[in-house]
């Protein structure tokens, strides 16, 4: 009877070997508390698949939205958990904890404001990202941390990239907003936006200098035009298609590699759920190891 | 040793049994106490594969069986589990919450009778919705909330949707009971149903206002001709093929935007599975935003 | 050496024998000539693999084009001859022949005039047909004919099967215009045609009788309802919409067995393509004998 | 017997021979005689399967090889019959002819020079174009003509559509050429060119205005806007990536419809082989008619 039971508990083994399988979690509502917003932030969250019942430690994708959404885009419009679970299974991408940051503040997305009141991208740098990455098991090194985002969080790409090559080893900004072309466009943007507020000339330079991606890349010094791999998108549709074109021109002529697409299509979740794909797939080259 | 492998087997196949992916679940026998129908009501519940292992929010598709069917019939005849888990996990839709309310009453389906004495439509926006909307990880603004259903349920979903559509996105009405076509057509129905009660003529006009799917389409406003996304769909061997075609060509010249079909079939089950994936399909068109 | 001729002459047989297949030819710019239409009228015709090469006989489908068109149409634009090559290779339809009379004729398409002066209905049926049947090797029962058409085409097929079921197994009118609804529609079409010419009461009267489907559907005799299958198909945004949804409702009423389809799309060579190889395979249901 | 079963041999192997389905056919060493530029152009043609056995007409696609290639540059490199002959069995294009002229020139490509005494231009619009279109089974309306060509070719494509809109229906550059930025541009290239002829300030002002895409346009009448339809595609590794974007930019800021991708890779005959099947396929849509 011992022999039975024992080939019985085998068989069940046998079975049950199949089944070890732990599917992938979601979270849409988590907080982290922000001394320097004065405020709890949102963010969302992905574990990937078998993470709770694992122990080992994952790269990270800092994954942002667009403006007039939130934290829950991604995973509501965006679909991230269906696509990163197939990218995953499918192995054409690596297993990769994704992170997913409210930045629907009522003022300038991802960006610290111009007179540096409301510092959203220092709460980014010094609180958000500091708390999940102790939080989760998330690997620190600048090889396994990407960022990629779409429209107003693919200029938050584009700018914390730019602004950290030593952080992030890739970037993948979709259909971004460029941010302004000059200090002029800065002036004009910064005034549209809060009427009632009067800027200092520094101020505005500093702005335009901070947010301009084509500025920004202007000025990166040549050891670092291969700090980050680049991956930037852009439907041919797309009302963002100038300050993207000028940025493949003035990168192209700044020997800055990158991988540049524009594919068929507009401003819309459609484009962006068929890119998040390649996407995953692009920030894994780094975390893979070539 | 033979005992200790015996315990290293049991543990395995308790971790194991943590350890198994999330499959959706179906409870297909629920309750939600009813004041305005003095009496607890059944209902089904379809739940996306890993609800509960996620803390994220879903949207909702309330899903009305037909004539002399009750909340079982979507799982047991529609195999609304079958279907729904292959369509998220394929990605032509994307994970929702389905909830089928039972209107087996012995009275008229989803409406409030012509006396106002059995509110089934008032239970359904005053009790069920409230009731699920709060006890599931329901997202409760408009975009994330679609009805459908078949034949009685069909009208239940015209019905419905014409009467708020500030709270549908979109409603898919299947080989739909289109309601009476006149007040005379009112006035026999209703005799027809329940031979020992009189109606007065103001009644039976309320009715035939509130349940004639032709006269509520005449009677949508201008700036609400959009207000609803509709997918109508109607087999050619169906008995009801009359009113749909009927309701097909006054949404046309009256300029409402509609998806019509008309496929091969009768008013079968087997038309209402392969229904099914379209249908979950399209309501996800709005849930995805474009 | 004789010997070694010899195997080398059968393997080339050999060889070739693998090579024996003619491709499916088209003519778009035949002519036959009418003395009712006094003048020569053009056509296209396909002619399916193997024609030459064989000796046998082929079922014929007559293909109408829609208004402002000609015998070309269907080449060109329906690519008749990759649809049928696909579906005779495939064998979701029988080899048949398929005739595209020219009906760009400057006046009403495929109809009689209503004072009989432009007899294009006299013509197809006393002329085309019994000079193609002739000319090419073409069977001759009515269980091997069929008609389909577009448009103008497709009303062609309605009344060329309702005026002659003893000489059409089958008809597929696609996005078909059904004529006249009312005798009062009927003169009112004729003057807008042609403003300067007057017609007699019985003429329009006539001519209602001849060109309305509706009232042709109302008019066919009980033992007449199964003469001819029909498989009718019209988009849901085209805006013939009406009339071929009144035809669904008449027919049904009247008990005339059909199928009847509504899919995605409009009045568009895109839904036409899509609709032939389910024609081609309706068509060849009769043909091959169920 | 032996000699009879030769003769039946040779008989079965002549029949064969004719029977054989009739592949699509390429020449790429045909002439036609020039007048204008004084000498025997080359051309190669595509033609499509069973052009020989039927008896209809075709659309036509001008298809343009690069600096330093000839006629040959398409059917060697660029595999135009392996890919064509794939698209039209699979349905994805339409049967074309494909029309190869060899520009291979020792001057400047497809325009007529600076002091029109080299007049390619006028070549292919008075005598090769009529040739071509009189000796083939070619539909001679602008509907069923369309051009496209990769880098030198390209800006052929790009100069003959915009000067001849009233020609072609649709247009593909691929990797293009897109001519001066400026007068000064022009100058300088037409002095690289041929540095020992000098031109009048109107000559190189008005070649600049003949050869600029920019300029061309920013010339579009409002009423041309639509006139023909533009597939547009450089690859991101690509030296011209400059021109292709700024071209975007342009034709977005005038609101001319258009087509635009940036895939990746560069200025490969690989890339280009990648990008025929989607021309052939988005010529074919014109073509088609909708």
């Amino acid at each position: 009877m011992t022999k039975s039971f024992l080939l019985t508990a085998a068989a069940l083994l046998a079975a049950t070997h199949l089944l070890v399988a732990q599917s992938s979690k979601v979270f849409d509502n988590l907080s982290v508390p922000s001394r320097i917003l004065k405020s709890d932030r949102k963010f969302a969250i992905y574990l990937p698949p078998n993470y709770e019942s694992s122990q080992r430690t994952y790269p990270v994708l800092y994954l942002l939205h667009g403006a007039g959404d939130d934290q829950t885009g991604w995973v509501q419009f965006g679909e991230v958990q269906q696509i990163a679970d197939k990218a995953f299974s499918e192995g054409t991408a690596t297993p990769m904890i994704i992170v997913m940051p409210d930045a629907n503040t009522g003022t300038r997305g991802y960006a610290n404001d111009a007179r540096n009141e409301w510092r959203y991208e220092d709460f980014f740098f010094q609180e958000l990202m500091p708390y999940v990455e102790k939080t989760y098991r998330i690997k620190t090194e600048k090889r396994f941390r990407a960022i990629a985002g779409l429209s107003m969080g693919g200029g938050g790409s584009f700018t914390y990239a730019l602004h950290h090559p030593e952080l992030f080893s890739s970037a993948c900004p979709l259909s971004a907003a460029t941010g302004p072309m000059t200090v002029e466009d800065t002036k004009t943007a910064l005034k549209r936006a809060k009427p009632d507020v009067t800027y200092t000339d520094a101020e505005i330079e500093a702005y335009f200098k901070r947010q301009s991606v084509l500025e920004l890349i202007k000025n990166v010094p040549d050891d670092q035009k291969k700090a980050v791999r680049w991956y930037i998108d852009c439907g041919d549709d797309d009302f963002l298609f100038e300050g993207n074109s000028l940025v493949h021109i003035a990168m192209r002529k700044k020997e800055i590699p990158h991988e540049f697409r524009i594919h068929d299509g507009g401003h819309t979740w459609t484009y962006w759920r068929k890119a998040l794909p390649t996407v995953l797939s692009f920030v894994s080259d780094a975390f893979h190891q070539y």
